[in-house]
Protein backbone atom coordinates (compact mmCIF):
# COMPACT_ATOMS: atom_id res chain seq x y z
CA UNK A 1 0.00 0.00 0.00
CA UNK A 2 1.84 3.84 -0.74
CA UNK A 3 2.28 6.27 1.79
CA UNK A 4 -0.63 8.28 0.82
CA UNK A 5 -3.27 5.70 0.91
CA UNK A 6 -1.71 4.31 4.19
CA UNK A 7 -2.42 8.20 5.75
CA UNK A 8 -5.85 8.28 4.42
CA UNK A 9 -6.32 4.87 6.06
CA UNK A 10 -5.20 5.65 9.38
CA UNK A 11 -6.74 8.90 9.61
CA UNK A 12 -10.16 8.30 8.62
CA UNK A 13 -9.72 5.15 11.12
CA UNK A 14 -8.97 7.48 13.53
CA UNK A 15 -12.06 9.40 12.99
CA UNK A 16 -14.46 6.78 12.81
CA UNK A 17 -13.28 5.16 15.82
CA UNK A 18 -14.85 8.42 17.55
CA UNK A 19 -17.97 9.23 15.50
CA UNK A 20 -20.24 6.50 16.94
CA UNK A 21 -23.18 5.99 18.98
CA UNK A 22 -23.17 9.29 21.30
CA UNK A 23 -21.10 11.75 20.06
CA UNK A 24 -22.40 15.15 19.61
CA UNK A 25 -23.27 15.47 15.45
CA UNK A 26 -21.97 18.62 15.19
CA UNK A 27 -18.29 18.27 16.63
CA UNK A 28 -18.16 15.06 15.07
CA UNK A 29 -18.86 16.90 11.42
CA UNK A 30 -16.82 19.91 12.43
CA UNK A 31 -13.46 17.35 13.53
CA UNK A 32 -14.19 15.39 10.47
CA UNK A 33 -14.72 19.04 7.97
CA UNK A 34 -10.76 19.74 9.60
CA UNK A 35 -9.18 17.17 8.98
CA UNK A 36 -10.66 15.44 5.32
CA UNK A 37 -9.75 16.30 2.55
CA UNK A 38 -6.77 17.91 3.96
CA UNK A 39 -3.79 19.36 2.25
CA UNK A 40 -0.72 17.80 0.91
CA UNK A 41 0.17 15.45 4.52
CA UNK A 42 3.89 16.25 4.38
CA UNK A 43 4.74 15.68 8.21
CA UNK A 44 2.64 12.31 7.87
CA UNK A 45 4.19 11.59 4.12
CA UNK A 46 7.80 12.60 6.60
CA UNK A 47 6.91 10.16 9.20
CA UNK A 48 6.54 7.14 6.90
CA UNK A 49 9.52 7.94 4.70
CA UNK A 50 11.67 7.88 7.77
CA UNK A 51 9.67 4.24 9.55
CA UNK A 52 10.11 2.72 5.59
CA UNK A 53 13.89 3.92 5.61
CA UNK A 54 14.47 1.91 8.85
CA UNK A 55 12.44 -1.31 7.60
CA UNK A 56 8.87 0.08 9.09
CA UNK A 57 8.76 -3.75 11.31
CA UNK A 58 5.88 -1.82 13.20
CA UNK A 59 3.40 -0.19 10.24
CA UNK A 60 0.77 -0.15 12.78
CA UNK A 61 2.39 2.00 15.04
CA UNK A 62 4.41 4.49 12.25
CA UNK A 63 0.67 4.83 10.89
CA UNK A 64 -0.47 6.07 14.04
CA UNK A 65 2.39 8.02 14.68
CA UNK A 66 1.69 10.07 11.44
CA UNK A 67 -1.72 10.12 11.51
CA UNK A 68 -1.65 11.69 15.19
CA UNK A 69 1.31 14.47 13.80
CA UNK A 70 -1.53 15.03 11.12
CA UNK A 71 -4.20 15.76 13.83
CA UNK A 72 -2.22 17.73 15.84
CA UNK A 73 -1.73 19.88 12.67
CA UNK A 74 -4.77 20.21 12.06
CA UNK A 75 -6.02 20.80 15.57
CA UNK A 76 -3.40 24.01 15.54
CA UNK A 77 -4.83 25.02 11.87
CA UNK A 78 -8.21 25.12 13.78
CA UNK A 79 -7.29 26.98 16.50
CA UNK A 80 -4.86 29.17 14.38
CA UNK A 81 -8.04 30.55 12.14
CA UNK A 82 -9.78 31.98 15.08
CA UNK A 83 -11.21 35.22 15.48
CA UNK A 84 -8.70 35.80 18.18
CA UNK A 85 -6.08 34.56 15.94
CA UNK A 86 -6.04 34.91 12.32
CA UNK A 87 -9.62 35.55 11.83
CA UNK A 88 -9.49 33.33 8.74
CA UNK A 89 -12.56 32.55 6.80
CA UNK A 90 -10.73 30.12 4.07
CA UNK A 91 -8.62 27.26 4.55
CA UNK A 92 -7.41 25.56 1.47
CA UNK A 93 -10.11 26.91 -0.57
CA UNK A 94 -13.18 26.00 1.92
CA UNK A 95 -14.52 27.79 4.93
CA UNK A 96 -12.88 27.37 8.28
CA UNK A 97 -14.11 25.41 11.11
CA UNK A 98 -15.54 28.63 13.11
CA UNK A 99 -16.74 30.02 9.94
CA UNK A 100 -18.70 26.98 8.97
CA UNK A 101 -19.15 25.44 12.80
CA UNK A 102 -18.92 28.82 15.00
CA UNK A 103 -16.32 29.59 17.11
CA UNK A 104 -17.20 26.98 20.17
CA UNK A 105 -17.21 23.92 18.40
CA UNK A 106 -13.89 25.10 16.61
CA UNK A 107 -12.46 25.00 19.84
CA UNK A 108 -14.02 22.00 20.99
CA UNK A 109 -12.42 20.69 17.32
CA UNK A 110 -9.13 21.59 18.07
CA UNK A 111 -9.16 19.95 21.46
CA UNK A 112 -10.65 16.97 20.31
CA UNK A 113 -8.04 16.49 17.71
CA UNK A 114 -5.61 16.89 20.41
CA UNK A 115 -6.84 14.26 22.48
CA UNK A 116 -7.42 12.22 19.82
CA UNK A 117 -3.88 12.59 18.36
CA UNK A 118 -2.39 10.81 21.84
CA UNK A 119 -5.59 8.45 22.00
CA UNK A 120 -4.31 7.20 18.61
CA UNK A 121 -0.61 6.80 19.80
CA UNK A 122 -1.44 4.74 22.52
CA UNK A 123 -3.61 2.26 21.14
CA UNK A 124 -1.41 1.02 19.22
CA UNK A 125 1.35 0.05 21.14
CA UNK A 126 0.51 -3.00 22.26
CA UNK A 127 3.17 -5.05 20.63
CA UNK A 128 5.79 -2.46 21.17
CA UNK A 129 4.93 -0.47 24.18
CA UNK A 130 8.99 0.92 24.68
CA UNK A 131 8.31 2.46 21.07
CA UNK A 132 5.17 3.80 21.63
CA UNK A 133 6.30 5.38 25.03
CA UNK A 134 9.24 6.78 22.37
CA UNK A 135 6.37 8.11 19.95
CA UNK A 136 4.62 9.90 23.11
CA UNK A 137 7.22 11.77 24.24
CA UNK A 138 8.36 13.27 20.51
CA UNK A 139 5.18 13.85 19.53
CA UNK A 140 4.22 15.99 22.71
CA UNK A 141 7.93 17.53 22.66
CA UNK A 142 6.90 18.87 19.32
CA UNK A 143 3.76 20.26 19.75
CA UNK A 144 3.53 20.92 23.51
CA UNK A 145 6.00 23.55 25.32
CA UNK A 146 8.56 24.63 26.18
CA UNK A 147 9.19 24.51 22.35
CA UNK A 148 6.77 23.05 20.19
CA UNK A 149 4.21 24.53 18.12
CA UNK A 150 1.52 25.64 20.85
CA UNK A 151 4.93 27.55 22.16
CA UNK A 152 5.35 28.63 18.63
CA UNK A 153 1.93 30.66 18.28
CA UNK A 154 2.29 31.77 21.59
CA UNK A 155 5.21 33.72 20.69
CA UNK A 156 2.73 36.03 18.61
CA UNK A 157 1.90 37.13 21.96
CA UNK A 158 5.03 38.21 23.43
CA UNK A 159 6.25 41.84 22.89
CA UNK A 160 9.80 40.49 21.30
CA UNK A 161 10.54 37.35 19.90
CA UNK A 162 13.26 36.41 16.91
CA UNK A 163 12.66 35.16 14.01
CA UNK A 164 13.93 32.46 13.78
CA UNK A 165 12.75 30.94 17.51
CA UNK A 166 9.46 32.03 16.20
CA UNK A 167 9.89 29.69 12.60
CA UNK A 168 11.24 27.20 14.83
CA UNK A 169 8.71 26.55 17.22
CA UNK A 170 6.02 27.41 15.22
CA UNK A 171 6.71 25.06 12.37
CA UNK A 172 9.91 23.46 12.69
CA UNK A 173 8.81 21.33 16.15
CA UNK A 174 6.04 19.82 14.36
CA UNK A 175 8.08 18.74 11.23
CA UNK A 176 11.05 17.82 13.89
CA UNK A 177 8.69 15.13 15.26
CA UNK A 178 7.25 14.16 12.03
CA UNK A 179 10.90 12.89 11.37
CA UNK A 180 11.93 11.50 14.76
CA UNK A 181 8.47 9.69 15.59
CA UNK A 182 8.83 7.36 12.23
CA UNK A 183 12.40 6.69 13.46
CA UNK A 184 10.70 5.88 17.17
CA UNK A 185 7.82 3.60 15.34
CA UNK A 186 10.64 1.58 13.25
CA UNK A 187 12.34 0.89 16.53
CA UNK A 188 15.73 3.46 15.40
CA UNK A 189 17.81 6.23 16.98
CA UNK A 190 15.31 9.50 16.17
CA UNK A 191 17.89 12.05 17.35
CA UNK A 192 20.07 11.71 13.35
CA UNK A 193 16.92 12.58 12.00
CA UNK A 194 16.07 15.95 13.77
CA UNK A 195 18.05 18.40 12.07
CA UNK A 196 15.98 17.19 8.99
CA UNK A 197 12.87 17.89 10.19
CA UNK A 198 13.88 21.16 11.60
CA UNK A 199 15.61 22.28 7.87
CA UNK A 200 12.31 21.35 6.40
CA UNK A 201 10.11 23.20 8.72
CA UNK A 202 12.03 26.42 8.59
CA UNK A 203 12.06 25.95 5.00
CA UNK A 204 8.34 25.44 5.00
CA UNK A 205 7.85 28.33 6.92
CA UNK A 206 9.96 30.62 4.85
CA UNK A 207 8.17 29.44 1.86
CA UNK A 208 4.97 30.21 3.51
CA UNK A 209 5.83 33.48 4.15
CA UNK A 210 7.36 33.98 0.43
CA UNK A 211 3.97 32.68 -0.83
CA UNK A 212 2.01 34.91 1.40
CA UNK A 213 3.75 38.07 -0.34
CA UNK A 214 4.45 36.79 -4.10
CA UNK A 215 1.92 33.63 -4.35
CA UNK A 216 -2.37 34.21 -5.94
CA UNK A 217 -4.33 34.06 -3.33
CA UNK A 218 -6.77 31.22 -5.57
CA UNK A 219 -4.00 28.99 -5.84
CA UNK A 220 -3.11 29.21 -2.36
CA UNK A 221 -6.70 28.78 -1.01
CA UNK A 222 -6.59 31.89 1.79
CA UNK A 223 -5.68 35.11 1.96
CA UNK A 224 -2.37 36.40 0.90
CA UNK A 225 -0.75 39.58 2.74
CA UNK A 226 -2.00 38.32 6.16
CA UNK A 227 1.61 37.93 7.85
CA UNK A 228 1.95 41.95 7.14
CA UNK A 229 -1.41 42.71 8.30
CA UNK A 230 -1.39 40.87 11.37
CA UNK A 231 2.29 42.27 12.30
CA UNK A 232 3.81 38.15 12.59
CA UNK A 233 7.58 38.18 12.27
CA UNK A 234 8.48 36.96 8.26
CA UNK A 235 11.32 36.03 6.51
CA UNK A 236 9.78 38.14 3.58
CA UNK A 237 9.80 40.89 5.61
CA UNK A 238 12.89 40.67 7.51
CA UNK A 239 14.96 39.30 4.47
CA UNK A 240 12.94 41.09 1.33
CA UNK A 241 11.50 38.61 -0.92
CA UNK A 242 15.16 37.94 -2.86
CA UNK A 243 16.40 37.30 0.28
CA UNK A 244 14.01 35.14 1.60
CA UNK A 245 14.31 32.96 -1.81
CA UNK A 246 17.48 32.51 -1.34
CA UNK A 247 17.25 31.68 2.49
CA UNK A 248 14.51 29.02 1.34
CA UNK A 249 17.07 27.63 -1.19
CA UNK A 250 19.97 27.37 1.56
CA UNK A 251 17.64 25.81 3.95
CA UNK A 252 16.43 23.02 1.19
CA UNK A 253 20.28 22.56 0.65
CA UNK A 254 21.28 22.06 3.99
CA UNK A 255 18.17 19.81 4.25
CA UNK A 256 19.53 17.76 1.80
CA UNK A 257 22.48 17.48 3.70
CA UNK A 258 21.44 16.60 6.87
CA UNK A 259 19.83 13.18 5.33
CA UNK A 260 21.30 10.56 7.87
CA UNK A 261 23.10 7.48 5.71
CA UNK A 262 20.31 4.80 5.61
CA UNK A 263 19.35 2.23 3.07
CA UNK A 264 16.89 4.64 1.09
CA UNK A 265 18.48 7.86 1.05
CA UNK A 266 18.76 8.59 -2.27
CA UNK A 267 14.81 7.95 -2.99
CA UNK A 268 15.00 10.26 0.82
CA UNK A 269 17.06 12.97 -1.65
CA UNK A 270 14.70 13.20 -4.40
CA UNK A 271 11.48 13.08 -1.64
CA UNK A 272 12.99 16.20 -0.25
CA UNK A 273 13.97 17.83 -3.48
CA UNK A 274 10.41 17.06 -5.27
CA UNK A 275 8.52 18.96 -1.92
CA UNK A 276 10.78 22.07 -2.53
CA UNK A 277 9.50 22.72 -6.00
CA UNK A 278 6.57 22.02 -4.38
CA UNK A 279 6.36 24.38 -2.74
CA UNK A 280 8.10 27.26 -4.26
CA UNK A 281 8.42 26.37 -7.72
CA UNK A 282 12.02 26.92 -9.32
CA UNK A 283 10.75 29.11 -11.66
CA UNK A 284 9.00 31.28 -9.42
CA UNK A 285 12.49 31.63 -7.50
CA UNK A 286 14.29 32.40 -10.49
CA UNK A 287 11.24 35.10 -11.08
CA UNK A 288 11.62 36.43 -7.42
CA UNK A 289 15.20 36.67 -7.37
CA UNK A 290 14.84 38.70 -10.98
CA UNK A 291 12.18 41.11 -9.68
CA UNK A 292 14.44 41.93 -6.31
CA UNK A 293 17.42 42.06 -8.30
CA UNK B 1 3.74 11.50 52.00
CA UNK B 2 -0.15 12.55 51.89
CA UNK B 3 -2.04 12.54 48.71
CA UNK B 4 -2.61 16.41 48.77
CA UNK B 5 0.88 16.96 48.95
CA UNK B 6 1.36 14.04 46.44
CA UNK B 7 -1.00 15.92 43.69
CA UNK B 8 0.66 19.52 44.41
CA UNK B 9 4.20 17.84 43.96
CA UNK B 10 3.45 15.77 41.16
CA UNK B 11 1.81 18.96 39.59
CA UNK B 12 4.32 21.77 40.24
CA UNK B 13 7.17 18.90 39.13
CA UNK B 14 4.49 18.66 35.45
CA UNK B 15 4.55 22.48 35.20
CA UNK B 16 8.40 23.31 36.03
CA UNK B 17 9.40 20.94 33.51
CA UNK B 18 7.94 22.59 30.37
CA UNK B 19 8.78 26.22 31.67
CA UNK B 20 11.99 26.10 30.84
CA UNK B 21 14.34 27.37 28.56
CA UNK B 22 12.74 28.83 25.31
CA UNK B 23 9.17 29.08 26.73
CA UNK B 24 7.31 31.66 25.86
CA UNK B 25 7.12 33.73 29.48
CA UNK B 26 3.03 35.03 29.19
CA UNK B 27 2.54 31.81 28.07
CA UNK B 28 4.13 29.57 31.02
CA UNK B 29 2.54 32.47 33.55
CA UNK B 30 -0.92 31.85 32.03
CA UNK B 31 -0.42 27.93 32.59
CA UNK B 32 0.90 28.19 35.68
CA UNK B 33 -2.29 30.69 36.24
CA UNK B 34 -4.55 28.08 35.30
CA UNK B 35 -3.32 25.29 37.59
CA UNK B 36 -2.37 26.89 40.52
CA UNK B 37 -3.48 27.27 43.48
CA UNK B 38 -6.36 25.27 42.17
CA UNK B 39 -9.92 23.94 43.97
CA UNK B 40 -10.20 21.02 45.67
CA UNK B 41 -8.18 18.45 43.21
CA UNK B 42 -11.10 16.39 43.79
CA UNK B 43 -10.79 14.10 40.86
CA UNK B 44 -6.78 13.87 41.50
CA UNK B 45 -7.85 12.92 45.41
CA UNK B 46 -10.76 10.12 43.59
CA UNK B 47 -7.57 8.35 41.55
CA UNK B 48 -5.17 7.89 43.91
CA UNK B 49 -7.38 6.71 46.80
CA UNK B 50 -8.35 3.98 44.59
CA UNK B 51 -4.62 3.64 43.77
CA UNK B 52 -4.18 3.24 47.35
CA UNK B 53 -6.94 0.83 47.54
CA UNK B 54 -5.25 -1.42 45.44
CA UNK B 55 -2.05 -1.01 46.44
CA UNK B 56 -0.49 1.64 45.20
CA UNK B 57 2.74 -0.16 44.22
CA UNK B 58 3.33 2.52 41.03
CA UNK B 59 3.16 5.65 42.84
CA UNK B 60 4.47 7.41 40.51
CA UNK B 61 2.06 6.16 37.61
CA UNK B 62 -0.43 7.03 40.12
CA UNK B 63 0.77 10.78 40.90
CA UNK B 64 0.97 11.44 37.27
CA UNK B 65 -2.14 9.79 36.17
CA UNK B 66 -3.78 11.84 39.25
CA UNK B 67 -1.92 15.46 38.00
CA UNK B 68 -2.57 14.31 34.51
CA UNK B 69 -6.83 14.33 35.12
CA UNK B 70 -6.09 17.52 36.82
CA UNK B 71 -4.37 19.37 34.12
CA UNK B 72 -6.93 18.44 31.56
CA UNK B 73 -9.51 19.33 34.33
CA UNK B 74 -7.92 22.91 34.61
CA UNK B 75 -7.25 22.77 30.06
CA UNK B 76 -11.50 22.13 30.35
CA UNK B 77 -12.53 25.29 32.59
CA UNK B 78 -9.89 27.62 30.86
CA UNK B 79 -11.84 26.96 27.66
CA UNK B 80 -15.22 27.00 29.26
CA UNK B 81 -14.74 30.50 30.16
CA UNK B 82 -13.59 32.00 27.00
CA UNK B 83 -15.93 34.70 25.54
CA UNK B 84 -17.63 32.25 23.17
CA UNK B 85 -18.67 30.03 26.10
CA UNK B 86 -19.60 31.18 29.40
CA UNK B 87 -17.43 34.65 29.40
CA UNK B 88 -16.47 33.98 32.75
CA UNK B 89 -13.96 36.86 34.38
CA UNK B 90 -14.07 35.27 37.95
CA UNK B 91 -12.84 31.63 38.44
CA UNK B 92 -11.79 30.12 42.39
CA UNK B 93 -12.29 34.28 43.16
CA UNK B 94 -9.42 34.71 40.49
CA UNK B 95 -9.37 36.26 37.15
CA UNK B 96 -9.65 33.43 34.37
CA UNK B 97 -6.63 32.94 32.29
CA UNK B 98 -8.41 34.72 29.29
CA UNK B 99 -9.25 37.86 31.20
CA UNK B 100 -6.14 37.57 32.76
CA UNK B 101 -3.62 37.32 29.28
CA UNK B 102 -6.01 37.27 26.97
CA UNK B 103 -7.88 35.45 24.55
CA UNK B 104 -5.12 33.98 22.78
CA UNK B 105 -2.76 32.98 25.45
CA UNK B 106 -6.11 31.26 26.95
CA UNK B 107 -7.09 29.35 23.72
CA UNK B 108 -3.24 27.98 23.97
CA UNK B 109 -3.25 27.19 27.69
CA UNK B 110 -5.59 25.03 27.26
CA UNK B 111 -4.12 23.85 24.14
CA UNK B 112 -0.65 23.41 26.67
CA UNK B 113 -2.07 21.72 29.10
CA UNK B 114 -4.11 18.91 27.31
CA UNK B 115 -0.17 17.85 25.25
CA UNK B 116 0.94 18.37 29.05
CA UNK B 117 -0.81 15.80 30.60
CA UNK B 118 -0.64 13.18 27.92
CA UNK B 119 3.04 14.02 28.13
CA UNK B 120 3.20 13.25 31.78
CA UNK B 121 1.50 10.17 31.36
CA UNK B 122 4.12 9.24 29.08
CA UNK B 123 7.21 9.89 30.91
CA UNK B 124 5.89 7.88 33.89
CA UNK B 125 5.47 4.44 32.11
CA UNK B 126 8.63 3.49 31.79
CA UNK B 127 8.62 0.52 34.28
CA UNK B 128 5.07 -0.74 33.60
CA UNK B 129 4.41 0.25 29.70
CA UNK B 130 1.21 -2.04 29.47
CA UNK B 131 -0.28 -0.12 32.59
CA UNK B 132 0.86 3.39 31.12
CA UNK B 133 -0.96 2.53 28.05
CA UNK B 134 -4.48 1.66 30.18
CA UNK B 135 -4.15 4.70 31.89
CA UNK B 136 -3.51 6.85 28.30
CA UNK B 137 -6.68 4.78 27.09
CA UNK B 138 -8.83 5.26 29.90
CA UNK B 139 -7.87 9.23 30.51
CA UNK B 140 -8.58 9.76 26.51
CA UNK B 141 -11.51 8.49 26.94
CA UNK B 142 -12.66 10.64 29.50
CA UNK B 143 -11.72 13.92 27.76
CA UNK B 144 -12.53 13.06 23.89
CA UNK B 145 -14.67 11.86 21.79
CA UNK B 146 -17.44 10.40 21.61
CA UNK B 147 -18.41 10.41 25.19
CA UNK B 148 -15.35 12.46 27.31
CA UNK B 149 -15.79 16.36 28.43
CA UNK B 150 -14.93 17.93 24.96
CA UNK B 151 -17.97 15.83 23.74
CA UNK B 152 -19.74 17.06 27.23
CA UNK B 153 -18.63 20.94 25.99
CA UNK B 154 -20.23 20.56 22.65
CA UNK B 155 -23.66 19.24 23.71
CA UNK B 156 -23.71 22.85 24.40
CA UNK B 157 -23.86 23.55 20.58
CA UNK B 158 -26.56 21.04 19.65
CA UNK B 159 -30.27 22.11 18.80
CA UNK B 160 -30.98 18.95 21.82
CA UNK B 161 -29.60 17.24 24.10
CA UNK B 162 -30.98 15.10 27.32
CA UNK B 163 -30.09 16.23 31.01
CA UNK B 164 -28.46 12.88 31.67
CA UNK B 165 -26.69 12.45 28.26
CA UNK B 166 -25.42 16.21 29.31
CA UNK B 167 -23.91 15.54 32.51
CA UNK B 168 -22.77 12.25 32.41
CA UNK B 169 -20.15 13.58 29.46
CA UNK B 170 -19.54 17.18 30.61
CA UNK B 171 -18.82 15.96 33.96
CA UNK B 172 -19.29 12.32 34.90
CA UNK B 173 -17.00 11.23 31.89
CA UNK B 174 -13.65 12.65 33.73
CA UNK B 175 -14.91 11.49 37.32
CA UNK B 176 -15.08 7.88 35.74
CA UNK B 177 -11.30 8.40 34.73
CA UNK B 178 -10.01 9.31 37.57
CA UNK B 179 -11.56 6.23 39.28
CA UNK B 180 -10.63 3.92 36.57
CA UNK B 181 -7.03 5.69 35.81
CA UNK B 182 -6.27 5.07 39.95
CA UNK B 183 -6.83 1.18 39.50
CA UNK B 184 -5.02 1.20 35.95
CA UNK B 185 -1.86 2.72 37.35
CA UNK B 186 -2.27 0.20 40.54
CA UNK B 187 -2.27 -2.76 37.66
CA UNK B 188 -5.71 -3.66 39.40
CA UNK B 189 -9.08 -4.23 36.96
CA UNK B 190 -10.62 -0.53 36.02
CA UNK B 191 -14.20 -1.47 35.30
CA UNK B 192 -15.51 -1.92 38.50
CA UNK B 193 -14.60 1.72 39.40
CA UNK B 194 -16.40 3.03 36.73
CA UNK B 195 -19.93 3.26 38.51
CA UNK B 196 -18.45 5.24 41.31
CA UNK B 197 -16.46 8.12 38.72
CA UNK B 198 -19.88 8.36 37.31
CA UNK B 199 -22.14 8.61 39.88
CA UNK B 200 -20.02 10.97 41.79
CA UNK B 201 -19.89 13.27 38.41
CA UNK B 202 -23.37 13.28 38.40
CA UNK B 203 -23.49 14.04 41.90
CA UNK B 204 -21.28 17.20 41.69
CA UNK B 205 -22.85 18.30 38.31
CA UNK B 206 -25.97 18.16 40.18
CA UNK B 207 -24.57 19.95 43.20
CA UNK B 208 -23.27 23.04 40.99
CA UNK B 209 -26.56 23.36 39.49
CA UNK B 210 -27.57 23.82 43.08
CA UNK B 211 -25.30 26.23 44.03
CA UNK B 212 -25.52 28.00 40.87
CA UNK B 213 -28.94 28.92 42.22
CA UNK B 214 -28.78 28.67 45.74
CA UNK B 215 -25.14 29.76 46.96
CA UNK B 216 -23.29 33.09 47.53
CA UNK B 217 -21.48 34.54 44.68
CA UNK B 218 -18.75 35.64 46.87
CA UNK B 219 -18.23 31.85 48.74
CA UNK B 220 -18.30 30.53 45.33
CA UNK B 221 -16.20 32.36 43.50
CA UNK B 222 -18.13 33.12 40.77
CA UNK B 223 -21.44 34.39 39.73
CA UNK B 224 -24.24 32.27 40.26
CA UNK B 225 -27.35 32.47 37.91
CA UNK B 226 -25.10 31.07 34.67
CA UNK B 227 -27.05 27.88 34.06
CA UNK B 228 -30.18 29.89 33.25
CA UNK B 229 -28.42 32.91 32.12
CA UNK B 230 -26.41 30.92 29.29
CA UNK B 231 -29.64 28.59 28.74
CA UNK B 232 -27.88 25.23 29.97
CA UNK B 233 -29.50 21.75 30.99
CA UNK B 234 -29.72 22.42 34.87
CA UNK B 235 -31.20 19.89 37.29
CA UNK B 236 -32.32 22.43 39.52
CA UNK B 237 -34.14 24.06 36.15
CA UNK B 238 -35.64 20.93 35.71
CA UNK B 239 -36.75 19.22 38.74
CA UNK B 240 -37.22 22.58 41.14
CA UNK B 241 -34.59 23.22 43.54
CA UNK B 242 -36.40 20.69 46.73
CA UNK B 243 -35.92 17.99 43.69
CA UNK B 244 -32.30 18.39 42.62
CA UNK B 245 -31.13 17.96 46.74
CA UNK B 246 -33.43 14.88 46.64
CA UNK B 247 -31.61 13.52 43.00
CA UNK B 248 -28.00 15.00 44.89
CA UNK B 249 -28.54 12.50 47.72
CA UNK B 250 -29.78 9.87 46.12
CA UNK B 251 -26.72 10.09 43.65
CA UNK B 252 -24.31 10.15 46.80
CA UNK B 253 -26.16 6.59 48.37
CA UNK B 254 -25.53 4.88 44.78
CA UNK B 255 -21.91 6.35 44.86
CA UNK B 256 -21.26 4.96 48.54
CA UNK B 257 -23.06 1.71 47.34
CA UNK B 258 -21.18 1.08 44.08
CA UNK B 259 -17.73 1.05 45.71
CA UNK B 260 -16.15 -2.11 44.96
CA UNK B 261 -15.10 -4.18 48.19
CA UNK B 262 -11.08 -3.42 48.79
CA UNK B 263 -8.82 -3.22 51.45
CA UNK B 264 -9.88 0.19 51.99
CA UNK B 265 -13.55 0.01 51.98
CA UNK B 266 -14.49 1.46 55.57
CA UNK B 267 -12.36 4.45 54.59
CA UNK B 268 -13.43 4.95 50.84
CA UNK B 269 -16.92 5.07 52.32
CA UNK B 270 -16.07 8.27 54.29
CA UNK B 271 -14.11 9.90 51.82
CA UNK B 272 -17.12 9.99 49.98
CA UNK B 273 -19.45 11.19 52.67
CA UNK B 274 -17.24 14.10 53.42
CA UNK B 275 -17.03 15.01 49.64
CA UNK B 276 -20.70 15.26 49.61
CA UNK B 277 -20.58 16.92 52.81
CA UNK B 278 -17.72 19.42 51.09
CA UNK B 279 -20.65 19.94 47.84
CA UNK B 280 -23.57 20.41 49.25
CA UNK B 281 -23.68 20.59 53.29
CA UNK B 282 -26.61 18.62 54.91
CA UNK B 283 -27.83 22.15 56.59
CA UNK B 284 -28.12 23.94 53.21
CA UNK B 285 -30.10 20.43 51.97
CA UNK B 286 -32.20 20.51 54.67
CA UNK B 287 -33.12 23.85 54.26
CA UNK B 288 -33.49 23.95 50.54
CA UNK B 289 -35.85 21.10 50.39
CA UNK B 290 -37.90 23.32 53.28
CA UNK B 291 -38.09 26.16 51.06
CA UNK B 292 -39.04 24.22 48.48
CA UNK B 293 -41.95 22.06 50.20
Amino acid sequence: MDTTTRIAQALNAALASVEGDGCPPRLAAAVRHAVVPGGARIRPQLCLAVALAHGDDAPRLADSAAAAIELLHCASLVHDDLPCFDNAALRRGVSTVHAAYGERLAVLTGDALIVLAFQLIGQSGAQHPQRMARVLATVSRGVGMPLGIVAGQAWECEPRVTLQDYQRAKTGALFAAATMAGADAAGADSQPWRALGELLGEAYQVADDIRDVAADPVLLGKPIGQDQALGRPSAAAEQGLGGAVRYFEELMDRAVASIPSCPREAQFRALVRREAERLVPAALCADLVKLAA
